[in-house]
């Protein structure tokens, strides 16, 4: 009988789940949205369901699922105590106890970001490697850790939490954790924007960015376009996150750094950039770490949440890099 | 029969060797030069040859030993593969199979940072936690880094150069490193002394410093004896070392930090710098992390040795931080 395992990734507006045959392979996906209201009482309830309705339909018996891992996000360690989750509306959950008793399957919590981390490293950019740095730009920044083929939680599960990397002295506006000169100041899509429209405020120069509508995106696209504000601006941001994953990468010494989330939709541009700072600032022992643009896309979460369920439930193949 | 391993610490001036019992107990140490020259010929035959002899006098037989962790100045991971050890004189060396073929006993290598961070972990400062960021204040700055009780080696054994995080803008001097504003400009030992001697040159206040030789020990025994300049030179100092600590922590998320190295022995106001500054501006998820000073001094080599070879041959008992 074939074996299946289940790796569920719970967003603020969907939860997003995939049958995946324990040799690694995706059998099939299903998404329900995510009911956060009552405190998100109904999250683990309606995903359980689903995930009965699914694998009935599919034929698939429930005995034959090895057990669920599940990406969410907030900080969380595999034992599934989550302190809070404020996209969910959770608060003081054990979150794998409950799924247990739901779904009577084994099941283990990871951080979005780890989850993404670890399916890049399953199935996407980072395939075959046991190092690996995952930087997700989005509304935030955030990175997922992987240190010898094993996500690096931390005493809290809040590893990676590269946005707050400070970048520069002498910034007077405040980042929203209350600190000042922080990654996600210059860097996430909404601190792209900030320097951009700085940098116009600043100048008289023409610039298409005066035209269009000012977003992480237009931003890029104008610099690939010539745009000579737009490329400055681009640089600022690129330059920041060269700065952070330097800084990064002394501490942890990663093979490759992926890089995902939709501000990396920008592609090869911001790769470019980014690596040519980073070249010339990073310390010389981790200088030619290699850089990716992230391959699975949405469904990284709910790869990686299924390779911590096949880590945990000892599936040999899955220490191979299958 | 009882069982022995062996932790050994190789530095550029002495081999340090310690013989523990696997429930975790120093029996006996010893310590040899370490003859650098002949790039470093002799000092695996060397120590090889001072472990009979020790183990002989003391009456325990070679078979009870179940193997040798070994330390060294340089970025190593445990199959023992050295690029450059410049301290040592090596290069290009299989260390494990060299000691592996002297000794007929298993043998894994370590970081000396990697390996004091071990130790206190096990048997020092850090007893009972699992997630440390052990940081070696000396001629350098190192970081050994314990992730969920294993060491964060890195994807080429050189994670944990924390000396080579940038913390300041504008800095016009070069690092050793090539690098403008590494954290080791400012706050190793010697970065400590330029920073006073700046802030000398730059006043004519009175100070202490200005009658003592200048040494990051002076500087912080004046400092304590209420000297203002001095005392405004190791808070600069401090300042950095909490800001890099800061970034650090953010990527790890450990539960605590414990502070070695020469450095270290200027005692607790060391500490309640980094700690004032770094309570001040570290991100929330990490703001309440622990700091201890380090406690097994110049052992914490051996010990950290000795606890990777029980962790590599499966010692449960090592596990459970006996």
């Amino acid at each position: 009988m074939a074996k299946y395992c289940v790796g569920i990734d719970i967003g603020g507006t969907t939860v997003k789940s995939g049958l995946f045959r324990t040799d690694g392979m995706l059998a099939a996906k299903w998404e329900i949205p995510t009911r956060t209201e009552n405190n998100g009482v109904s999250i683990l309830r309606d995903t359980a369901a689903a995930m009965r309705d699914w694998t009935s339909s599919l034929g698939i018996a429930w005995d034959s699922i090895e057990g669920i891992g599940v990406g969410i996000p907030a900080p969380v360690r595999k034992d599934g105590a989550v302190h809070i989750a404020a996209n969910l509306g959770w608060r003081n959950k054990n979150a794998r106890r409950e799924l247990e008793e739901l779904t009577c399957l084994p099941s283990f919590f990871i951080n979005d970001a780890n989850a993404a981390a670890l399916g890049e490293m399953w199935q996407g950019a980072g395939r075959g490697r046991r190092d690996i740095l995952m930087v997700t730009i989005g509304t935030g920044i955030g990175a997922g850790i992987v240190s010898n083929g094993r996500i690096l939680e931390g005493a809290h599960g809040s590893a990676g939490e590269l946005g707050h990397t400070h970048v520069r002295d002498n910034e007077s506006e405040e980042c929203g954790c209350g600190n000042c000169g922080c990654l996600e100041q210059y860097a996430s899509a909404t601190g792209m924007v900030r320097v951009a429209r700085t940098l116009l405020e600043e100048s008289l120069e023409p610039s298409l960015l005066r035209e269009s509508g000012l977003t992480a995106k237009s931003i890029f696209e104008c610099a690939a376009a010539g745009d000579i504000l737009a490329e400055k601006a681009a640089r600022i941001s690129c330059r920041y996150l060269a700065a952070a994953i330097a800084n990064a990468a002394v501490i942890i010494d990663p093979e490759i750094c992926v890089i995902g989330g939709g501000v990396s939709k920008a592609g090869q541009i911001l790769l470019d950039y980014i690596m040519e700072y980073y070249r010339e600032i990073s310390f010389v022992s981790v200088n030619k770490m290699e850089f990716a643009s992230a391959e699975l896309g949405n469904d990284a979460g709910i790869y990686g949440a299924a390779r911590l369920l096949l880590d945990e439930a000892g599936y040999a193949a899955a220490e191979q890099n299958i």
